[in-house]
């Protein structure tokens, strides 16, 4: 299973070819289990298959039951719409098993990931002592960043002398709007949430102060996040409010924008981020709107020693790897040991493509956005439900039910022009476009929209 | 940067059929923070640059300060040794930007993920219910499960009208040896450690009973771990001891069987495992000893509609993801939500080679740390420090100090002759093999002890 073998190296490498020429990728349908379970059965015997009649039941059959999140028609969720280039390099990374843990085991992957991060926290406005890693998704990036804020306003409470463990009781400020992953992570660390509302949806400075000032116990509040684009609505929040905030009461700064960070690349919607260059931590997703492959997040601390401090797993097997001097080991800065080298894709995509190519392809989709919010406007039986922020567009048919929603989003999908699921926009179901994809074409939204007459 | 570019496909293409030709794999070499610094300078820059030199400058610079963990004298840590088969359909997964959140989006992958997971969960004789999720990696599998397990005690005393909140104490009962993710995943989690000592290094039942028996406060005792191959030496504790504490008192039952879980399909070791079939959630890392590319993960809960519980995250564009039938979707297992289909590449490998050719390659590794650990007693200045149980194997050079070892260990890289990082043991330096690849061979290991003499 180990040695080279040419014939399966010519039937993947063929199979993988035709892949790469399509254009546009098609959408694909969705799939159905019993003709799914039934195609597989048998399938994992003692004695295994010919290669090529598993990878044809895979072509045919398992493929097709996935809608491709890289068409230029996938306009619900948020897309992955990886560049050419970054795919390809996620292929080298599978090819070489490269693993990202250690400086020790892997400096050459690790050293170019770092030059990516770096790019990033320019972008940001972080100091060059700012440094992270990358990990698996936006989920694993809030928590990994939520840990050390919780960690560190623990030391200092215990270093002021007051209740420090499990017993204090910790809450960290949000907005109504925030991701269900950063939600999910307070329960995971037992922090609470102390919730504030939004001003149009937006967290502001001025809504967190105020918050705070009418709470009996604002001490217990030790750190805010703020969302670089809600994915909803791909709203920033008013990070410089926030910032603010957080450097009168010392709390942890932390900037969701795991969907919206790209925008930092974006010169049309930049504004929009200042204030985030005071983050504690910040995470943005580049198999979102950086066109890198499934599953890549790029996480930056202010501070990495905290970082360190906190996540550094011991082992008598791995003192090895925790030795002085620049080694920079991925896996001290987040919740993971192994680690695949995610971050090598989008180091090779933009050292091909170089910086402005990512700004042309982000600006794209926000005109999209704007283009379609503008046909929106003008168009009698559709309402437009808020001006674009970055490229998420709600908006609603006239007349229709929920029901209406749903049956559109499926026969759009099953002839294949869109895919488009609801949503929710204050307790009613909308439709959502996020737009991301260079290729989607105002064609494509007009051919989508006619089908709301 | 998203059209096809059959320049770019041919260009990668050649340098994977180069480097997938390689036999064995290199072990190559660590790197030097400055030179690949200075050799990535400015490589970022608006513009881009020709493909060909990055991929040039990879190839000869930073692919080289990788040291592979696919090389069959890779016997440190734990190698990564991928089937040809797997690492092709890698980069499949790859290639077409799978992702493997949800069932609506993603059900041919995941039904061929599903499959994988049902020959693991049959292999440790779990409940045809059973199921879960392929993850990132061991921590993130701990990680999931033991949330789970905290929170299913705390509905069980709020049902009992017991404090369920984080006021209440929470512990978990660990061995003395337990993997540093675990540990990590306690103060992530808030719950204690209730640290048990094992016997001969391996975690008993009789000892956990005991422990129970003469703590004051053994209510707050939810769950135990038990390790199914410790990361350092290999041992499986007594899982149907565990087991059978486990059920007298009503704790979950979690076996993190990360590195040595794939001993379950081999015949020579399946004995050791007995208890597993009792396990409540149970974690095996493909990309160890079951010869998949980093990182994967498998996940699986004896009742999945636990972890649903618990895990599944709520935002109103994700409502469409929930609905009724017989969709799984994986995102709602484990703390996560966007999730590229790592099982996949196992899958098509399982597929291909068939399940004994499995077998054959895990007692190959079992066979080279018996084999071993025989020349190593036969050898007058070694010391073997225990029978290995699985593919891990700790030994002394008499007279050696710690020095000693880390230098054998970089010159042995140095000469490209083995990568083997010493470890502790009892608070001594000692050197360490652990045996995976099935390529390794006993000439390749005399040739490293030979070294010592």
């Amino acid at each position: 299973m180990h040695r080279p073998d040419n014939d399966l190296v010519d039937l993947v490498f063929d199979y993988m070819r035709e892949r790469l020429q399509y254009d546009p990728v098609p959408l694909d349908h969705p799939g159905d289990g019993e003709h799914l379970r039934a195609q597989l059965a048998g399938l994992l015997n003692q004695d295994g298959n010919n290669p090529a009649d598993v990878l044809k039941l895979y072509d045919h059959e398992l493929s097709r039951a996935v809608i491709s999140a890289d068409s230029p028609r996938y306009l619900s969720f948020i897309p992955c719409a990886p560049t050419k280039a970054a795919l390809l390099f996620d292929m080298v990374v599978s090819c070489a098993s490269l693993q990202g843990i250690s400086w020790l085991e892997a400096a050459g992957a690790i050293a170019a990931e770092n030059q990516v991060l770096r790019l990033i926290a320019d972008r940001a406005g972080l100091p060059q002592t700012a440094g992270g890693c990358f990990v698996s998704g936006g989920s694993a990036g809030n928590l990994s960043a939520l840990v050390v804020a919780r960690d560190t306003a623990r030391r200092k409470l215990a270093e002021d002398g007051r209740p420090s463990g499990p017993e204090a009781r910790l809450r960290i400020a949000v907005a109504d709007q925030v991701h269900s992953s950063v939600k999910n992570t307070f329960n995971i660390i037992g922090v609470e949430a102390f919730k504030v509302p939004t001003v149009n949806r937006r967290f502001t400075g001025e809504a967190l102060r105020a918050a705070l000032a009418a709470d009996p116990n604002p001490e217990t509040v030790i750190a805010v996040v703020g969302t670089a684009g809600t994915t909803n609505e791909g709203i920033v929040d008013d990070l410089a409010g926030l910032a603010e905030v957080a450097r009168e009461r010392d709390l942890w700064f932390h900037v969701d924008g795991a969907y919206g960070g790209a925008g930092l690349f974006a010169p049309s919607v930049r504004e929009r981020y200042n204030g985030i260059e005071h983050a504690d931590s910040f995470v943005v997703d580049p198999h979102k709107w950086l066109f890198a492959p499934f599953d890549c997040a790029a996480l930056i601390y202010r501070n990495p020693q905290l970082a360190r401090a906190v996540h550094t797993q011991d082992a008598s097997y791995l003192d090895v790897l925790h030795t002085e001097g620049d080694e920079w080991n991925p896996t001290d800065y987040a919740y993971h040991l192994t680690r695949r080298a995610r971050g090598l894709p989008l180091w090779f995509s933009l050292a091909v493509h170089g910086v402005q190519a990512y700004t042309d392809a982000i600006e794209t989709g926000l005109r999209l956005a704007r283009d379609t919010a503008q046909l929106i406007r003008d168009t009698e039986h559709l309402e437009l439900l808020f001006d674009p922020q970055l490229s998420a567009v709600c908006f609603k048919r006239t007349g229709w039910t929920n029901d209406d929603y749903y049956r559109w989003s499926q026969q759009l999908l099953a002839d294949q022009i869109g895919f488009v699921t609801p949503t929710g926009w204050d307790g009613e179901t909308v439709a959502r476009f996020a737009f991301l994809h260079p290729g989607t074409t105002m064609e494509m939204v007009r051919e989508i929209l006619d089908t709301m007459a």
